[in-house]
């Protein structure tokens, strides 16, 4: 049984399923016995601000947590925050505000970034002696984890892509004109998502034509060739890019569009625009109509088509990691090991977050095939089982139902 | 009871639910004992290739039926091809090809081009003495036509643009640094759609910031000063824009940023990259991080989020199309009568088409509110009945389950 308060918070980029983990964690320090469960308000910043809200106050019933799977994006807000390594006055003061409100036990659901604050955090705490258990709880849609066989979040957006692509797809057959649909998926430096356009095809879809991800160098050539080859023989042509594609000379292809972008305090540029240069490009080379799709956060957010099957992965991923807290394990993150695939068994463990912060995983390169241009069926295989299964949202009066905080 | 052939064909840009139209034409001309039932592939420009194909072999089931009103964009293919006023040769190449198969009715399912294409067949039918009926089943996400309520297609694209908005909005939400997004909504010159924006708001959901329709002149300066107003209390902006908005001088605020748009035989540029445009310029203006979203084709091809109202009126247009040719009417087109919208009750019925082929309707000026920025709560109102309830996509493995030719 768990002695004392409990945090929780989310950082980094929504998802569709985040809330479930959090869900997960609530309802498993409630039956763990748990006294106080807070949530940081914008992750580890609003905890460093002391702003802190009581869950059980903002959960109250078992709808409450029904609707919170349901709600895509942060319901605690989140932060881009990362703590600068060895900075002992700040690892001392997230300490103080913990002990403050007699916190045990710190969970953190996040992706790299965030796994980097537990491994920081829970080296500190060692250090000094503290009994604060910090955990992670992985969450990312780019599915670039180490270690383990995919992350929460990575399901639903990969269910989304699939679904909306068929769609796509029987839209843009539609005429006998000649022209050419770009998607623009997101993933900066993992194509993981990217592969996902790989899921559209079956017997009642013609799928896209081709995927390009981020592991391997684009040729703008070679994609114009390639492009007015199936051109010669097919009308209406639908391809998948990812937005983080780049050129031999290292440069992302959005950029090229991008003179007057903003940049952020980080030295980031938004990485959008590569579907329209693209199609711009198709467009003057091979003189035919092209349209631009950009999947944008909606591949993240759309709740309404999570998968099932993510969404109690999450939320079991949330409990794992409370219930080996409060079994006394620290610095640890949630993994998921896959036994099988067909049948699908996937079995959920803890792991050191040493092996798993800052480790970016990719695409293997034995799945990208047909000289860079489509995905193997072993990514269809690997993925299928992450998409199964609905949990339609609450609809009232013709829309989703959300909780907000 | 209905003597000869009937033939069926699908225009312009495709919906939701234009084949749940065309399912209704099918069911209601087997239902009163048509021969056979021929649809058109890729609409008129099909009928004039003799390119036919016999419903009866494609629909074999009720399921195929029912596969084919979860189905998006037009099962049949489309054309954007209008008939040239007064080219007697070619109607009269047209009604040799449906002599020739014996067909006595014809069903064209579109938006104000194919209302132009049933008014020229009908009046040159009637001239030379034919017997042919020729009826129009009205389609459009624009919700554009004159006479009618609203027409098929719209219900399901605003519950669409409902829905996603809410979570574009969760998402927008989630920190607590200054960003803006634009979303971008489709609509030459009608707002109908970019109305749409407004149905988020909620208990629930915060809603958009702001909305802007083509019905009025946009103006750039007062656009971002707003913007900056708005962001003096509040951190996240989301923004809804049409594509089609317009600056005084009579230029698309998306002709500034498009030098090397394509454009099509028709002279028409593709009208998009709008929200890009503006997130630029509120970028260089405030400095600070924005966000385009297009909802692109999504809107209009979202089967999976269609609205139930919308599917079972689209399947009674065709339905009550076919019902009045039964009984000798020729140059129609069904419409819809609302005869009080809490409780909803809608009748349909049929219009002669000369009045309202080539005839736009726009958003009335009144509901356009809070100088030009908002819409009133009378479009609320009226639109909330026509996204009441959903008809789930058929899920196999994952992803939703189509039919096509």
């Amino acid at each position: 049984m768990m002695k004392g308060n409990v945090v929780v918070g989310q950082s980094g980029g929504p998802t569709s399923v985040i809330n479930s983990s959090l869900a997960g964690v609530f309802q498993a320090a409630k039956n763990l016995g748990a006294n106080k469960i807070y949530g940081m308000v914008h992750g580890i910043k609003g905890l460093l601000d002391d702003n802190l809200v009581d869950l059980g106050e903002k959960l109250k019933s078992n709808m409450d947590v029904e609707l919170l799977k349901r709600t895509p994006s942060s319901f605690l807000g989140s932060c881009r925050y990362k703590l600068k390594e060895g900075d002992k006055d700040q690892y001392a003061k997230i300490l103080e505000i913990l002990n403050k409100h007699d916190i045990k036990y710190f969970f953190y659901i996040g992706g790299n970034d965030s796994m980097d604050t537990i491994k920081q955090l829970a080296a500190y705490g060692s250090e000094v002696g503290s009994d604060i258990k910090f955990m992670g709880v992985p969450k990312t849609i780019d599915n670039d984890l180490a270690v383990t066989d995919h992350t929460p979040g990575f399901g639903s957006a990969a269910k989304y892509i699939g679904s909306t692509l068929k769609e796509v797809i029987r839209d843009a057959l539609v005429y006998d004109t000649k022209n050419i649909t770009v998607v623009e998926i997101m993933g900066r430096n993992a194509g993981w998502l990217t592969a996902a356009a790989a899921l559209a095809k079956g017997p009642d879809c013609e799928g896209v034509d081709m995927i390009f991800v981020p592991e391997v160098t684009f040729d703008i050539d070679k994609f114009v060739e390639k492009t007015a080859k199936i051109q010669e023989t097919k009308n209406n042509i639908v391809i998948a890019v990812s937005e983080g594609i780049k050129t031999a000379d290292g440069k992302y292809v959005c950029e090229a569009s991008q003179a007057n972008a903003f940049v952020d305090s980080f030295g980031h540029k938004a990485l959008n625009g590569t579907a329209r240069f693209l199609c711009d490009t198709l467009a003057a080379k091979l003189g035919c109509k092209t349209r631009p799709v950009e999947f944008s956060t909606l591949q993240r957010c759309g709740a309404h088509l999570a998968s099932a099957t993510d969404i109690s992965e999450a939320f079991l991923a949330g409990g794992k990691a409370v219930e080996a807290a409060d079994k006394g394990e620290s610095g640890k993150v949630v993994i998921f090991n896959r036994v099988s695939s067909d049948p699908y068994l996937m079995i959920p463990d803890i792991y050191d977050v040493n092996a798993i912060a800052n480790v970016e995983k990719t695409v293997p390169k034995e799945w990208i095939v047909d000289d860079n241009t489509n995905i193997s069926d072993e990514f269809v295989k690997y993925a299928k089982p992450l998409i199964q299964g609905e949990l339609p949202a609450y609809m009232v009066d013709g829309l989703p139902t959300h909780i907000k905080l």
